[in-house]
């Protein structure tokens, strides 16, 4: 049984994850850390846990993270992982970090990102050294390289995403890489455990809200990531939305084709990209992607359409985004680092309705 | 007083007619039409109008229609105005219908209109020879045309939202005619009262749902009232979804700019297309439109945006569908064909939270 | 026209009542002040108010509340009524609290109050001489009492529900007065605008919530003004829950018939006691209290149904609670306090859906 | 591996139990019967499934019923299990039956059933015989009865909650079992999957309606359960509500204590009473039991609070309505009908957020 630590415990990604090693065979638990309610136990932060996971908060400082640990789990906003990163590195003990410490594999990239971050707002990398041994947690991509990986920067939720839903068109040259639209709708628990204005419930109830139009930092890492695929920049527009719901993402990602182009086509482009993937479902032509056929799951669900008389491809992409956005994911990163069956933990079925 | 007649009384889009005219001072509901739920009172239907309004809903036949009333409203499915209208167009009686039966100017458009809608399937116009006569309700673009008129085809919820979002750019030259997206997003109650298996509770909460994609019939009055303005043909890609509010329509419109262009002309030009408008608001620069800020009125919020260096324009179009998408727009219309001041009966301030 | 000053502007008590006088032919609101983002236009808080609002909200404070008003609606928590309420007396000036504050004819009830409510903490009242002046609004119960009064204590939301569903049985001895239940359930709107851990919307969706069980402090006023009508003390247990809706109380109340009851005769008592009233509605037997079915207007609705062979009385009692718990019911009170026909401003049809 | 057959395969509690026994190691779903969308693959007519559970639905009948099963579940509604017991039950087939069939100890406790159920209106048993052979499915009450019984009537969703709630008290003598009140609250889904006025999404959604007031069928098993545990006739009064969630219900019980009772104790003796039981939390005092808490896992979470000065003892009892309240506690049964440990495929931790 490995050891891990998760760091942040006490937000929705730490719980996300404690939830999902409570039915992990080879990975425990075996500290929970975090900055705010040191001393609480877990279960009278989050008391559904009551009676599962009853383990208490401790302070997460320099002594206590990665103590005694197989595996760190940095469940923290921006920064927290790289101001740790460096000693762990050394220290021999893998990390997976869910911000956006650890996407990039260079500075620049780093450098355009923190620019468009609300909260970094163009802060410099910690230890940009580590930026090159780091992989971008996106195991239908990178899947190679993440086995036994000592850095993984798990992705942003929206990322995940549209990555999956643009990697076929990218890499197959379906579509043109200038003009692309990304429409994307979150669940509030996007936002996290913190109370705000926006997530009041009276305010976020019968609402739709969009934000940071065209502005949005998760379309670096997913710019980044597309144009590596198809070889070529690409120029995204990317408006998110929240929406009364809890959990959830779902995509509208919109392109040109590059000649008119029959649906059978880019159909059968997608299956085959994704044949054997464990939790990517590329629908029957006609059924689109919803948030209640994924949620609960790590499956992400994708379905393609041909528009405009064989001039628009329109793919709709969704996810939980707690788990496939973000906890789930991270164990699957986790998975394929520790060297486990890629699907250990990550079983489950969706919960519907 | 004028006398106001409601055919299709019981549905959503007949109920919002009737709550706006008990508070209208020159005109009054003096009957109520539907196929369904005869004889019974329109406050055992819908309880919540017990002691507003107690009147017995009658038979909609050719002998109820057009009695006694100095206006019809034909808030039916596709296909009843036009069976009625030619008899009530000779008696003299002016008609608005909610549906595509009058959104058209020729046959031609209503053809290719008849063969997207799902219940259509392609039938002919049953007395095209009106289509002529007939105005789109739109009152920002045909206020003029509207007054007085004999026959008004009320615009489809999503139409509003996409025309008002658009107009300004395309009469302005702001983007191409080539490449827009439109992603909408709608409460459930534009898909009227009747159950169905996608707006049981259990399968819409919690939920968002593409349907229809890049075929909505919609897109066709938007195509043609915007291509009119634009002078030109416009190539529209419309992917609506389900989203679990109970009101409200949103749409997301994405255009590519003619030349890199700046943010302050683009806001110029809006503010100046709808200056004196009764029920535009465009929204400063950074606010966003909701349906939090416009529901339970007649007001359509617009915000522009521009990103990718100049070369996207983003538009936010946000409307009540049941009012401004629907019973409200079409009592804007009413008073604009009966001679009354446009705003009577409207001036509902949106009900927040 | 007469002069309304609004007092804690900023909160969704203070913005019902700015709503609704923009439609009150005889009372407009002249200044808006607050304790925060004073020198802010209201429609940069509120955006639903551009256009239709546009005041820009002043401090409050000795200088400014009570200046150039006809009256003072104190839209703010327990204690900051009664800090001005000397002067403002003194000076002339009607006021209305939203609060405890003067919802209590003596000393002794307040001190219970303030015992229970879990912000004042036994808290004694800072003007005790002015609540012989006060009176309770509850229009159906203190109609004569309220016409020209001074000082008026407006009711808690649950209150309202509570009492207009029991007072007709208290009167007419239906009940033992002794083990009634009361459940209430409300929407989030009631626990006002400032965000909290309990009303996040991840928190608060998908969740119905019991709170402060068996110690809610608008059980005391219940008991107070059921008391007085039924002329003998009551024990009343309330237990209110959190529900995910934006607005609407509901309150199931259940007490035991003094002897085996006849349906039809409770019916009767209910109907006969509100007879004539504007905005309550005793619903025919086996029509439910919903709160849907009063969203949007003053109306309370009241639904009575003997089970237990006779010997239980259940009672459903629904009001908005921004209207007819608050910023309406508040209204209604100023009406008669102003000498206003009671209804003006408030014939609101109910919005379905 | 032992087989289970589904009989009612589509709808919601079918659903859950397929869902279920996808993760059990000694039982699998070897056949799937409905009486609609026969032929459909189960993954057509619920695609969160496709790649989990891709059977094909075929038409329940005589032949089909029974086949190749070593266990027979009947999620089915009232009548259809009692139409098969008899010759299962000769065949040596255990059964589960989700509805009322086999609930009652005795014919006379079934037609009061009956008679209150709004679709039997008092239609006779087909069976009769078999009922003293069945055991009424609540665990924690009957589990040694349960171990190999050969018919289980599954309990109703609201009694699970009630029964819960209330066992503790009626045991232990802590209430008067006259004048009980149950106040519930329910997620949509407990309606099941058909589409009605009810349940459709802008009827439902920001409202919250009671329904069959103080005459529920689900009070009858409830009145037997405790009844039998008091030894003692109850006197039960008990009022649903819809709320507008999908899964979840909670109960509010209220009772009077025999004398003036401490809170310590009433605590004391409800942790005593569920004390190893590996589904059941009595929550420490001041915790409420939440909605949120239980969905999606198999626990029931119980608060006990004492009010009124020692008067009042009033129970919150939530579960997930159709995992305890349906499908687990269905499988916890037959774990226990089967011999297999009791928790097995139940270990699920609640979801949350």
């Amino acid at each position: 049984m490995k050891r891990a630590q998760i760091v942040g415990a006490t937000g929705y990604g730490g719980l996300g994850m404690t939830e999902l090693l409570l039915r992990h065979p080879q990975l425990e638990v075996t500290s929970l850390l975090a900055r705010q309610d040191v001393g609480k136990r877990i279960s009278d932060i989050f008391p559904h846990l009551r009676g599962f996971c009853d383990m208490v908060v401790e302070d997460a400082n320099d002594e206590t993270v990665g103590r005694d640990a197989d595996i760190v789990i940095f469940a923290t906003p921006d920064g927290v992982g790289q101001s740790y990163a460096q000693r762990l590195y050394f220290a021999g003990i893998p990390i997976i970090d869910y911000s956006g410490d650890f996407r990039f594999d260079s500075t620049a990239q780093y450098d355009e990102y923190s620019r468009r971050h609300p909260k970094l707002g163009g802060k410099a990398h910690a230890c940009p050294e580590l930026l090159a041994q780091s992989v971008f947690g996106i195991p239908e991509l990178n899947r190679e390289r993440l086995r036994g990986a000592r850095i993984v920067g798990n992705p942003g939720c929206f990322a995940v995403s549209m990555i999956l839903g643009l990697a076929p068109a990218a890499r197959c040259g379906l579509i043109e890489m200038e003009g692309i639209v990304a429409d994307g709708k979150t669940g509030i628990s996007g936002a996290g455990k913190s109370p705000g204005p926006a997530y009041h419930f009276p305010a976020a109830n019968e609402n739709v809200t969009p934000y940071r139009i065209g502005n949005h930092q998760h379309a670096v890492e997913t710019e980044m990531a597309i144009g590596k695929l198809a070889g070529a920049a690409i120029d995204l527009t990317f408006v998110p939305h929240l929406v009364p719901v809890t959990r959830g993402i779902i995509c509208t990602l919109y392109g040109r084709t590059r000649s008119e182009t029959a649906a059978a086509g880019v159909q059968a482009a997608y299956e085959q990209f994704y044949a054997g993937e464990p939790f990517v479902r590329v629908l029957p032509p006609g059924v689109a992607a919803t948030l209640g056929d994924v949620r609960g799951s790590n499956v992400c669900n994708i379905s393609v359409t041909v528009a405009n008389a064989g001039r628009r491809l329109i793919v709709t992409s969704s996810i939980d985004n707690l788990l496939k956005g973000q906890a789930g994911v991270a164990l699957q990163n986790i998975n394929l680092m520790l060297g486990f069956p890629e699907t250990t933990g990550l079983e489950r079925v969706p919960m519907y309705p």
